[in-house]
């Protein structure tokens, strides 16, 4: 059976040859006449699959021995209190970069732990832009800077990571664009992103975090809610998220034989390429994302009325593309085109936009 | 390709059936050339899922309106904490009924919030067996009375459910027993359970709780540990482990078709039965659990000696039996037959056990 076109924001498109594999592993992993569902976490199949699902992230992204790499669960929005619960001292602050709904969550659960100074924020003109350097005030001596690095419901994304005061480390939720491109890590206390965009299915998250911070939590803590109880046990103090460490594992295996986050980033580049480059083609389509602020991964974008947008929708999913209704506080449309969009899908989708604006225009 | 016996305690085996109707949704799931692992979670195909799911949790286990069913992450290990962290206010009491390990561990966690009082333990014999209701020691208003209903490392279950003074909820952590036969719901306060034994895979964490609990939080906590997040959004606060739920949802309907929780409870029984009778054919084998304790999931055994224990596990091994070496703090072997288990396995593994004793007794 034919796939479907599938632009969903997330939970998301995933390699062919992934899922090809998943299929395979649920009725018998490796050889052992049992599934990679059914496998217990202190096997040695299973530990196996942990350990190289990490070797395989730390050589994606070059990540250092002085960093932990952890599988955890409960999505980016646990990381949105874990990482000041476990880093923000009483009293102390942490700078945060409001760039959507996802900063504004990530801000009001740091607020129970300590102080949060938001260093900039787009909110006056719906979060349509990333702020420019001159904008971003920061605080004193913030103990860290936090930033989501790519807005899946505005579609706006950082070209490059802001630039803190000295000795401040960046965190980052990095949830709708991680291992799209290169990424510097060594910039980074902590950097977290729930796998189901670019890198896996929903129920498993990514956090890779300093191991220096790791080592002095600030304030007592349940043990599942210490970065520290899952850097010790290497993911594998209670029953992981065993299947999603599994895929994950073999998405960063496919990504690397894409060429790595290089190779990724170009492919990346040419799909939104060919999705901005049908938006410019016509004065029928508006971007909400300001030039310079376009995401990579989420391309949003409305027809002249939202009648049209409506119709737009509709027309697209009997055409065979699913997923494309934008978030209710942006209107329009959405294109998520995350890693494992295929190319053929943005070419396919700019000209039904073509014909749509030509006989709707 | 055909499967191994697999005896694991966790992840564990699931129903063929399941695993089968897994490897086709992967791919493409109710026909829509999305799978369901791609599928959006704000989307009608997954939506239904979700209320799928729920729906047959509650016909399966007869859960009436007045209890929210929620689907969360972060296992049994997340609810020793968010439990307390939710229900027991600062200087009050509940009562714990220590059985193991994890009931240990639950204990551990609500001290942080609360106190606890012991009202009985089977540490002084290495858990061999429930304490029997003149051993219980109720404190004067205990919250709540908190049980491990089966102790996967030792064996031992809880016959029927212990009866806390008038007024009291029972709170339970039922991971390795959950609807492995009847059960009275309206007993429970909270109810949870970890997947990854009898009702799904690792990653996604069934938790059955009062509705009028939900409404009264007994202190300020961030978004994501509130019960009342998820009962208010039906486990759709943020993205859930969407491939968890479904596959749950499939498990909960296979256990309909096995005759419900009744059915389930007198193949449980058949199987158990047949292992223990191979321990009481013979004096090779003796039993970690005592009479009137032991566990119809997990069958807890030795040898004479520990070097036979390990001679029968390898030799199991080679005959295709995995997963039979008994946790560390028991040792010797634990069968574990969950829901899914075949009564083929139990029987096969009796006989092997009997060439077994013949040989080395």
């Amino acid at each position: 059976m034919s796939r479907t076109f599938n632009f969903s924001a997330g939970p998301a498109i995933l390699p062919e040859e992934v899922l090809r594999e998943a299929q395979a592993a649920i009725w018998d992993f490796d050889g052992a006449g049992i599934g990679i569902l059914e496998h217990s976490h202190r096997g040695g199949p299973f530990e196996k699959v942990v350990q190289q699902t990490e070797a395989s992230c730390r050589k994606l992204a070059g990540i250092p021995d002085d960093y932990a790499v952890l599988f955890l669960s409960g999505g980016a929005s646990t990381q949105f209190f874990m990482l000041p619960a476990n880093l923000l001292p009483d009293g102390a602050t942490a700078d945060y970069l409001v760039t959507g709904a996802w900063s504004e969550k990530a801000v009001a659960e740091a607020k129970r732990y300590g102080r949060v100074h938001e260093a900039a924020t787009t909110a006056a003109t719906n979060h349509d832009r990333i702020p420019r350097a001159n904008e971003i005030r920061w605080s004193e001596r913030p103990v860290y800077a936090h930033f989501t690095s790519n807005n899946t419901i505005f579609g706006t994304q950082w070209t490059s990571e802001p630039t803190p005061p000295a000795g401040v480390w960046l965190a980052c939720d990095a949830s709708s664009d991680i291992f799209s491109r290169p990424i510097d890590v060594t910039r980074y206390g902590v950097l977290y992103a729930g796998a189901q965009k670019n890198i896996g299915p929903a129920g498993v998250t990514l956090v890779i975090v300093r191991r220096d911070l790791v080592e002095r939590p600030v304030r007592d803590l349940p043990t599942m809610l210490r970065y520290g109880t899952h850097a010790k046990e290497g993911s594998l103090y209670n029953t992981p998220p065993s299947f999603g460490i599994y895929l994950m594992g073999r998405v960063f295996e496919w990504t690397l034989r894409q060429g790595g986050l290089a190779g990724i980033e170009k492919k990346n580049r040419e799909k939104a390429q060919v999705l901005y480059d049908a938006l410019a083609a016509t004065s029928f389509y508006s971007a909400h994302a300001g030039e310079g602020s376009r995401s990579l991964m989420n391309v949003t974008f409305r027809t002249p009325s939202a009648e049209l947008d409506a119709k737009f929708v509709k027309a697209a999913e009997a055409a065979g593309f699913a997923g494309l209704k934008g978030h209710r506080s942006v209107g329009g449309m959405r294109a998520s085109i995350y890693n494992a969009f295929p190319k053929a899908g943005c070419v396919a989708l700019a000209s039904f936009m073509q014909d749509f604006a030509a006989k709707h225009g």
